[in-house]
Formats: C-alpha cells, sequence, structure tokens
C-alpha cells in the first residue's frame, strides 16, 4: 500500500506556520507500521490543488489530504477535489442538520458561511468530525482514495485515529505486525548515544532510530514481524545498560509527565521556587490534571526583593553569594520546602541570557537545588552556547531528574546527580549535604 | 518565475524531524516578494528521488533541492540528480584541496567518508559552503535550474542568503514588490472574523489570510505590487474599525509579547498570582528578555493552603464563595499586587478540567483579575468543551488583554474588559470597582 501525502494551505506553504501536522502524522503511521513515501505541499489555488490530487492519484493507493476544509474563501480543496473529478459539489444534508442543531445547542447564531462547509463533491463520502464543523470526506480518483481531513490539529488527529487508521486496516491487507519502543534520554546528543549504540549487535528486524527534540534524545526501537518482536524486550534491556543513567523514562513522551506519575503513585508532595526558569517548572506539572493533589506551591521569585520577601531569603545570603549561586538555590528550596512543608522542594536560579553573564558566570550558569526531608542536593551547570529558551527548558529536564531520581532511589546520596555528557562538567560543582 | 522546493531525507517524511528549514525558506523567499509554488519531500531512495528531479524540472523555473549531501551512504541527492541527467560524478578538485586544508588547519585527520563530498555531476557548477564541509552545486535539467543545498540549518540559511538569493536576482526579472501586515486577534473565531471582513470591498492586488492558531487567529492582509501597497495603510485601518477590540496587537505573533514590550516601554511593574494557569502566564514573559525589569514575581498558588500561607487569603474567602470565584481572584490580585508594591497585578482560579467541575461551576470556568493602583476588574469566563491546555492558554491570552487595554487605556473603565464572540458571554460576570 502506497500511501501519500498533500498538505494544503499558503500559510504552510509560505512558511508562516510549521508544518507539525505532517511530522505528527507520519509518525503516526509508522507507529502503525506504514511508511509515508511522499509529501507534497501546495498552496491555495484551484488549478494547483486539482492538478495535483490528479498527478499523485496516479501513484499512490492512498493520499491524506489535510487542510482547506474550513469556512472562508481561501479553502478550496472540496472544490479543487470536485474539478479533479468533474463532479459538482452537494449539500450534505445531514452535515446541514447537524450543525444548525450544534448551533442551537450552544445558544449562538450559525454564521451564514459555515453552510459552505456541507459541499462536497457528489461521489464522495462524508467523514464526520467530532472535534468542529467541518467534516471531511473521502472520494475515489484514478488509483487512489483520497481521504480529507481538517487543518486544525486537535480535529485532523481525532480523525485519522478515529477514521482514517480504521479505513487503512479494513480496505488494506494488514500490515506486518510491528512493536515500537521508546527509551528517552536526557543530557546527551545523538552522536554520543550513537557511538556507544553502533557497536552492539542489533537482532535481525529491528531498527533503532534516534529523534533529538530538546531537552531530550528519543531512542526508538522498532520491531519488524513477529521474530524480531519477541528479540525485542531482550534487546531493550542490553540497551538501557549501555546507555546507563541517559535514559530517564521509556514510552513516555516527557521528564515532566514521568516525574508527575510518579509523584502521584508515591503520594510525595512538591513545592517549587523558580528564578530564571520563571514558571516552566511548575507550568510543566500543572499541564498534568491530577497535579493540584501533590503540588503545593510554585513561586517564581525573579527579583533579589520577592526572594526575600515571598521565600524569606537573607539579603546577606544574596550579597555574599550572589542570586545565582549553590547557597542562594540551596535557600530557595529550602525555604519553599517549609512553608508548604513538602516532601520535596526544587529550585532554579540561573543567567538565561542573551545578557546578564560575567567573567565568573557566564551566560547558562544554573544553580539547581533539590531538597527533600533527608538532605540537600545542589549542582551548577554550564549551559553555554544556548538561546534563552533551551537553557530555561534543559534547566527544567535537569531539575526534574534529580527529583525522579532522589524519589525512586529513596534519597540515596549518589543516585540523585548523575553526570550528562554535553553539560560541560568541569565547571559543574556539586555540593551534598 | 516558478520556485518550487524539494525535501530529501527519512527523518524529515517519516516525521522524526519537523521541516523548519522548509518554513524559514518559503518565509525568506516571500519576504523577497516570491512565493513557493509547491513543495516536494521525499525519502532517501535513488529512483524516487531522480523521479522527482525530472519530472518537477518540467514544471518549475527553479527548484530548491534541500538534504542529501553528507558524507554518510545515505546522501544520495548528487548521484540521483546524476541519474537525473544521464552524467557520471566527478570529483571537484578544488573542494578536495579545500578540505584536506581545512583539516590540516583545525589539525583533525580527514575522515575518509568526507571526500565523497567532493563527487558532483559532470555539468554541475559547485557552490561554496562557509559553514560545513559539503558543497552544494546547481545544475540546469529540463526547464529547471536546481540548486542543490545542504540540510543543516545554519549552512542551508548562509548558502540561501549568500548565494540562491543573488543567483535568483541576477538571472531572472526582478519579482514585483510586495507588502505583509498582520493583525493578532483574539477571542473569535476565524469563520466570525471572515462574516464581518467578507463583506468589505477588497483593493485589487490585496489578498487577505486568516491563520488560526490557538489562542489567536491571525488576519493577513497581502499587497502585490506597488498599487496595492499604496493602498495597504488606507485598508489596513478599514480592516482595524471593522474589527474593532478583536484586533490585539499588529505584526507581533503573540499577545504576551506584545504586554512584554507594552511595560518595558511604559515602564509599569507587575506581579502575577495564579492558580489554573499555574506558571504558564508567569512563565510566557520570562520567557522575553528584559522581563526582570518590570516582573516583581509569579505566585503559583495551587492548594487553597498556599493561597492563605503565601498569599494571605483569608480562610473564610475561599470557603464563603469558593476557590474559583470573583471574590478570591480579586484578593489573589490585590494581595499579590501589596507584596511587591506593582504598578499592576493579574490573578487566575479556575477549573482547567477535565475534571473537578460542578453544575453550578463546570469545567473551564475561568475567575481572571486584573487589580491596579486605581481598581480593580474581574471577569468569569467560560470556556466550555475545550482541553485543559486550551482551557490555561486561552485565560492567560484574556488575562494578559485585560492587562494591555488597562495600561494603554490608562486605567479608564470601560477599556479593560471587552466582548469575545467565541466565549459564551452569558456566563460571564463583569465586576468593576
Amino acid at each position: 500500500m502506497k500511501l501519500e501525502m498533500i498538505c494544503t494551505g499558503e500559510e504552510v506553504l509560505s512558511g508562516q506556520i510549521v508544518d507539525t501536522n505532517a511530522a505528527w502524522f507520519a509518525n503516526t503511521m509508522m507507529n502503525q507500521g506504514i511508511e509515508l513515501q511522499r509529501k507534497t505541499t501546495v498552496g491555495d489555488r484551484l488549478d494547483d490543488l486539482a492538478n495535483t490530487f490528479i498527478e499523485r492519484s496516479q501513484h499512490a493507493d492512498v493520499i491524506l489530504v489535510n487542510g482547506g476544509l474550513g469556512p472562508t474563501t481561501d479553502d478550496l480543496s472540496a472544490e479543487a477535489l470536485a474539478l479533479a473529478l468533474g463532479e459538482e459539489l452537494v449539500e450534505d444534508k445531514d452535515w446541514r442538520l447537524y450543525l444548525i442543531e450544534l448551533f442551537k445547542k450552544i445558544d449562538r447564531k450559525l454564521p451564514a458561511n459555515m453552510l459552505k462547509q456541507c459541499l462536497i463533491p457528489a461521489s464522495a463520502i462524508r467523514i464526520d468530525n467530532a472535534e468542529g464543523t467541518a467534516p471531511g470526506f473521502r472520494a475515489k480518483l484514478n488509483n487512489a482514495w483520497l481521504f480529507f481531513t481538517p487543518g486544525v490539529p486537535i480535529e485532523f488527529k481525532a480523525m485519522v485515529k478515529q477514521q482514517f487508521i480504521p479505513f487503512i486496516e479494513t480496505t488494506y491487507q494488514p500490515a506486518q505486525a510491528t512493536l515500537l519502543h521508546k527509551l528517552l534520554t536526557l543530557g546527551h546528543g545523538e552522536s554520543f548515544l550513537a557511538d556507544k549504540l553502533d557497536v552492539m549487535e542489533i537482532p535481525a528486524g529491528i531498527t533503532l532510530g534516534y529523534r533529538p527534540s530538546a531537552p531530550h534524545v528519543e531512542v526508538k526501537l522498532f520491531a519488524r514481524g513477529d521474530a524480531a518482536i519477541k528479540q525485542l524486550p531482550a534487546f531493550i534491556e542490553k540497551v538501557k545498560d549501555t546507555l546507563g543513567t541517559a535514559v530517564v523514562t521509556e514510552n513516555c513522551p516527557s521528564i515532566a509527565q514521568a516525574v508527575h506519575e510518579l509523584l502521584l503513585n508515591k503520594k510525595r508532595s512538591l513545592s517549587i521556587a523558580e528564578s530564571c526558569t520563571g514558571g516552566m517548572l511548575t507550568n510543566q506539572l500543572i499541564e498534568f490534571a491530577g497535579s493540584s493533589s501533590y503540588l503545593h506551591q510554585g513561586l517564581v521569585t525573579y527579583s533579589n526583593q520577592a526572594k526575600q520577601n515571598i521565600l524569606g531569603l537573607n539579603a546577606e545570603t544574596i550579597e555574599q553569594y550572589g542570586a545565582v549561586s549553590i547557597e542562594t538555590a540551596k535557600a530557595m528550596a529550602e525555604n519553599v520546602r517549609a512553608l508548604g512543608d513538602s516532601d520535596y522542594a526544587l529550585a532554579t536560579t540561573g543567567i538565561a541570557g542573551p545578557d546578564g553573564g560575567s567573567e565568573e558566570k557566564p551566560v547558562g550558569t544554573v544553580c539547581i537545588a533539590l531538597v527533600s526531608r533527608r538532605g540537600c542536593w545542589v549542582q551548577t551547570v554550564q549551559l553555554k552556547n544556548r538561546s534563552r529558551t533551551i537553557v530555561r527548558t534543559m534547566s527544567c529536564a535537569i531539575a526534574l531528574d534529580m527529583l525522579r531520581r532522589s524519589v525512586l532511589a529513596e534519597d540515596e546520596v549518589q543516585a540523585v546527580i548523575v553526570p550528562y555528557s554535553f553539560i560541560p562538567c568541569s565547571d559543574s560543582k556539586i555540593v551534598m549535604y
């Protein structure tokens, strides 16, 4: 089965938005064992769209078309397909009724242009949109089934999962059984990981892939066929042994989610004091429902005054050691923990840049403290030559990793702070109390 | 001049990486007045690549090819072009010497596979790579000039700026002048905006586009040609008049950035107390360098206990009115403002979901308070049927919009809270003091 994708929309083609739908789709299909063969991106021009549909339908079996289903004049996908098919657009009466009912229910006037979305080519089969007002549809053109989906990510993803994948599964031969296992790593570059894994013997039918996405590199182990699937668990263990502390979680997209689940399961509470990460750390946990049960408070004390007023730091500590220091980070964590008598507290203070660095403490210097009922661990990391966003993102990940290791190791001292190959360790200081 | 792009590489096609080069390129060319007509993405298969080169070279005048120039076995662009041209690969002796010299200079051994990069098709013209070891090249195939560039972003961008754009400018007619103006809107759907603008008379040469990206919809006004550019400023004013309060900023990607710049320019200080938005609001401002000069503190008081301990709220206020109430939001804002004697304070408290709602206060109920030295404004919004992330994202945007309007209007009462068409206003309460 040859699968292609056509992305429409001037804003995708012109680079106004980065096409994350396409990456998500290719990745999702890969997890189903189906490889995307080609992706074509065209703008909002009727002839261009129709010609692309005709041309690609002579090569592919299935074409997922994304975008151009909305209510505005630059939404041309249905019209272009009708042109390619040599058909009229026909109103889908069921969807019209659905929209009228929907707007009645939420007590709002149905905008006139909404009804344009009910027009689909005569031979097309409507596909329900559970998340929005524009229906999808599919139609056969030359060799290929063209499957039209909305551009809004939440609607697109729901339609792919609920409608497109089942359609593929029932219409085409079942693909070979596949299994994907993902190891999330932190603190090491792709080439460092590859250097370690390149010397391993990989069983037939298993492939290794790397997906760098700051602050993580995900190592993907993909098994194709029953024999390979059987060998996968043992191979996973070998890879984990080889990578050691680099692996921070498995089949989980972020360390924040891993920590969230860990704190929930272990019933441990947390307080946070942030300076340079400025709410990012707290926000990453509150993103998950249920975080209220363990997160007492997250205090962003960006100014020195706030560090004193809110966290009760001594002016002398800040003056003597500086706002970015092991001593300040330690005091921030200790004081915020005490405010809520939490099991754990994290604190960050650093120079995120682009300005504010000195020779002694260059941009990218961040002190991260973890305090538990048993002790305090602080480290200074040097995230040099990185953007403000990356310095902040990495600092959050390192803080969460310290917390994760501490909870898992029941505060055993040596387990909390581990070396990261891509953070210059020569400049890192580690202090334990 | 018809410009197309071909992106190569399994990791781009399979969604392992999001193709930011393509978005950057399209955007860069758009700023030069040249629209990208089509983008094709193909994997690392020799025949596929050669066939795509042949096919697209019959339609386009210029094709920018990105990726596949590196030293590893899956880098096939030069070989595929040679196949398409029916030519041999020939070693570029100058580049070989350049590489040997380069590695001598940095005192490192030249890896054997590096020299593969010197092989380009016989009729191709080498293009220097100032940032890396793989040279680009260009060759004529059918109607089109194919221009090959490396996939590494820094190398790619330098080559486009230093070599591709000058090549285009000298080879083709100067492009028609263009001008793009963007209006960022908040609180209204694409179809609501389109309904208002569809009745306007649009001057020839100007096109309207919409880009929805929660919590905003961006309205793009694109003028092509000198006559249209001349008419654009007057048309922008008309569109702004028509959209009224929906427009929150211009040529600026987010309301957070607009507020950041406003607070810096007006030298106003801010404190934040967050419950349901949980650090997101504070984080959105700290994302920008310089925010330390106006942001006193951002306190995430997620639990009722924290609201009392940290913000000094009365237990009675919370008990009598609830944690999600106008009274609690008001007290949070007033108390956090007092902690730092800031000019302004924002507070949010709500039910982000998916659980925790009641009949009286369903999921999506959020109370947002703004306090200044002159007064307090609070509103309850009902962000029904939306995900946790969207509830939190929209709450932040609405809070920032209240602040923005208050600073601009010098606290004039009526200007701070405006209706949003896609938030059910029937349930919104507005209180002013």
